[in-house]
């Protein structure tokens, strides 16, 4: 059986309440649902966990290198500026694919490039909370197309 | 009935020959015929197109705001310096999403940074041939929810 | 008779459908109009045309050189990367006058700096529709001057 | 009757003297005796000064958006480095156009970007005294089309 | 009753004792101190808090948001680097004021530009541990006058 | 007795007029009369001066070392640009405090720099017409702690 | 037989018109005359064209992966701003030679950089039109000692 | 008995699986024990911890001033950009000594530059292992130096 | 006779009094009055005068185009920034020797860089009070040797 | 009879063994060898020197000056970063052809610009040993084009 | 026996003398003795040179592939500067460490960025004299290690 | 007696013959002879030497610090580029003066930056050969004061 470690980063926990024009409606807890859902669906066990803190997201990718066939994560803030966590996926073996809500590249200059998406195998940015989704199955392709090589 | 216009921008006639280990075994036909026969499973009109000239891909979007519901766009090295194809992304009020078969964050720094992306709706990169199914899944899903509204 | 090609480059055919806020609501055709019947009125003759494509309108440029006196030039988005249209600007003996319907200095970055101005004789920018027969004027000037001396 | 003030900014007092290739053989009297007589044609009463002070230029901002009902304004040098005049040019409610000698495009990096024009309805460059002509031709259409609406 | 957060970030809890002739001589301790008093004077509760982790203090901003009226908040060495904190600041709807001990425009460039400043409604730097007392004063009178509206 | 001099720079005099929204809408009149009555109220002499030219400013900097005891500060559109102020600041011996209304951190980017504030004893930004009343309370303060020692 | 291409870019048939203190007085029907002479005397077949258009010296790019086996190029103003013909050169598996009538490094900064350079085998650049004889040798034995091995 | 803390950041818990080519082969324990036997030949008690929080790093780095002589200190990810932990390093008044596994100057730019660096002692960087013995003697020697005055 | 004009900028009034270790003990009476009795013993009428403001500065290099041989002009602060005095002193046909007290090298980095110099005959910088005469003696020699051709 | 001097800077003589795949297995005496038998079949007298010394090379210039009539260069590494080199190639009145064994634009950023080429006739770059004689062959006519004049 | 050369740079020659807050009170006599002392106890031939001359610090560099096992060098002032020397160090096959002994993080910042340390097996900076020795160990822990191989 | 050394770095000896109109026709050797006149009538020794190598006069440096009082440096080339120079210049204790015959304001961007004056005493530059005499009675005057004190 598949499993997905999804991983949330710095104030993803207040989705749904903080800038909804933005971020969009949704909760954090309905996106969880909707993949876990998915997951079933497919016979893919989905683990979902959400952390403001960098130490414990890189703690959570070495684990996930562990328990975890592959990881979607969405860094929040830390996209921009996090060494240590580009090189949390540059160290594990599983593929990593990054999602973020908004388009990056229409926001400001300091969020337009993503120094963790440099280690992770893609991005899927700007579909709001649609994106995990697409971030599930396109990680489910990279899983099953990396099986049968 | 939805309509998606399907543009691919220069060098992407080559798909499948050019540079394999960066950018996949698809050809550019292999894509086409996939999004098609995907498209026909949802009712959904799939036209694809490919050229090399800027100029023509701005013509299509032109086209595009008249006979399509929506864009899917692979704007190739054009991505990184076309302010003219961001303009015309612009200037129509329909949604495009953009795609890019490697993962432009981990390559040269000139390509980290999309230019036309600051009008796109969402961006996929770096899953490949794979990338231009999602993008058709999520902008059926934006199509289907502006509808909805 | 006195001889004016005015040239307007990519997504300006949108004209009055595209950000009107931006741009204004005439279209192209509306302001080709006017600067015929302008010209008219001071037996010069207008030539008007429209291209989406870098290499149009350079060809175009070359042309003017043999079959106009003076040159009307909206590059729209290539203005601020082309290289190529500003070495045909200043590949050709006879004076462009640069039109920009938006103020260039009051939007983005990468918008403030004219590339092809650099060639230019003289720049009108933020006047909408009506910077083109500021331009025409200013160049129906120049000529005149140009040929008193 | 429409009223107009024309600000000349830092060494525009010389002209016709300064460097005559570079910014043209009129002088400053010339041209202000020009905009008096086309305005005397159009009931549009020209009110002409020139200082090297840039405080001189923001009190004259200051008294024109009590006085007049648009400015053409040339700031020289301060073009590009004066955040004072921007936020003077931003605090009033009439427009103003800016007007310069030469085209900035074409001259040192430093010249190349107007801060001032940041806050300005227009701009119009390179055509030497002409220059003031166009501006107030601008000028007067804007005003004549704010006050339509 | 007003209730105040406020949130000290990395190396204050060090304070009387780190660098005395950039920091002051205060101790954190002291400045809560007579936060509180100031407080008890004023009928505001005032909770102070320190934490050398990132996440904790945007765990704590969250809380504010349920918590209290309004924070201050010195983000120490966070203040340039940190988008997550930025994007805390921004989720949550209370005022944030910013404190800095030393003034940040004196030292190195890196320290000159303040990333969470964006999001804060507005800053007090330069003053040592009196900056407190007068975010503390400036916070209160906003929340007043928020009231008041 | 302590006298304090409240200097402001280009366009202040607008206040109140001037885009209400960025700057608020008391007018440089209301925050002057506020400032002499906490004077009043501590026996400290406030005297306030407005100028829109640099050169003033610098007079009077220097005149405040001879008849001040510190100075309260709004450099205006010049805190980013003029290193003749940041020199007359540095030069003369008593503290001087930086006002703005506005939280420069988070306005355009040329803004966010404040090259006066280098030599300035601190800085009060964003709070509107109330950081004047802030500032004031921080130099009071600041000149009591200079006297003690 | 040896079979090259010689691939002109913008402006480049205004040779011996254009500039010609730049760019020499030899037109572009004098050097492919010369090539083509040069390639009669040694089995080479010459084909030579030139375009304005980006995109159909793309195309023909790739139109010369299947009928060359070695391009000449000079993509004039499109050197320093086309990834898309950089992605060109890359994607084709002959070898191909840049060439510059003028000496780019002695020009303007933004001259200065070669893009398409990136992926060419070698550059030749400021022997005027003699350059173009030199990378046809150059290319030549490039080709002969590719066969070798 | 001299006391000697080492603190590895995020990431070096994996050392040994992560990119052996880069980091090597040996595990962070078979380092530690290294170092602790090292310290036993010389009467050296050596401490060692590893942690991928930021906030954990600070916190260790201010009791390492209370308990222990001077620090060994690989920051990982975080050199390049944290400064909350340059302030820590800044902040106590016992010896630093940075190591670094790799040839940081060798690497991406933006691995090489660091931050931390500016407040430590000294730097061994690109001898993998062998580089926290080198470390330990340096600052074995450091302290004795100052013991020693 | 030759008549020379000394022209000191913003913050030279203070001096002697400012930051003395930087720019010296010398009053700008003390060396004006040796600018003078140097002039005397050379039959040279020296003309000295101090202003804060840039725009007086700017009206004394014009007059000085009427009724002196040559400038000595230090423009404290202005040097780094004003485009304006740039203008004025390329404006006028005399030469303009720039003198500064301190070696602006040698100082911050926005101080290295002379905006004015452009337009200067030359620069003598470090020498403190002493560089005046130094400035003096060259202007003499240039306005000789200027008179002999 | 045309003398040409063929100097080599750093490393060159390493030439052969130094980096094969990057600049092939010619010997630099391989290089030298071939040059004078292609000059001896042309009457040109050829003189090869090499040099690791920055000082060497700029006396080897200057003596050029007296006894050839044009120089080959490569400068190697100090084409990137030597003003003194530049400067000797300005000073003196014959041509120098610069070479580089590989393709400096396909490499590190800071190999992309030569300094050194601002002053050069042209440059060969690219094509390893052959790029010798292509420089060679390149600068024998510019000679005689030279002589022709 | 391993043989190890040490190579010293522009103005190490004056060390002991030259600010010696900075760099230390040992002169280089010092210091090459201790590390022929630390060779003759472990049979490792020390040759120690020291050269104010990039070229002959180049030579020495070729020299010692021919005749050392491996390098020590400071190349002082040029680390920051020369890419000949990088080249050189890039080109010989035997491992160079590079010892500074000052910590370049922490000055200007010029001399933060170690060009020749991109070729270098590792650096050793910050610990003055010592450091050489520190380097030494290094050096010869890594020679070793080769050997084993 | 006092003792004056005066260095001229790379191409100086071509003074007279290279680019005239820059540097002016004084050969290095007019000047070297009007420098010892001078000091002939003030009874100090004035030592000229010139070399195009850094190394040479680096080691000059060194000797003029046994030997002179001060030192006169044009450094050519190398004032923009030699970190190892000016670490020669801040290793000696007397005094340099640096000379530069152009204004290396008005000149290319590159020249702007002197490197080496950051530790020169005071600089002279654009008054051609006059400067070396200008220099000399500065570096007098700093060292008779110096005596003095």
């Amino acid at each position: 059986m598949t499993r997905i470690h999804v991983l949330n980063g710095p104030n993803l926990n207040l989705l749904g309440r903080r800038e909804p024009t933005i971020y969009g409606q949704d909760t954090l807890a309905d996106i969880e649902a909707r993949l876990i859902a998915w997951g079933d669906a497919r016979k893919v066990r989905v683990n979902c966990r959400q952390s403001n803190h960098e130490g414990v997201l890189i703690d959570w990718l070495h684990e996930a290198a562990e328990e975890a066939d592959g990881v979607i994560l969405n860094p929040g803030g830390l996209t921009h500026t996090s060494v240590a966590l580009l090189d949390a996926i540059q160290a594990i073996p599983i593929p990593v694919v990054e999602v973020h809500l908004s388009n990056i590249h229409a926001r400001e200059d300091f969020r337009a490039r993503s120094l963790t998406a440099r280690a992770a195998a893609g991005v899927v940015a700007g579909f709001g909370a649609l994106g995990y989704e697409l971030a599930a199955e396109a990680l489910l392709r990279l899983l099953t197309a990396d099986r049968r090589r």
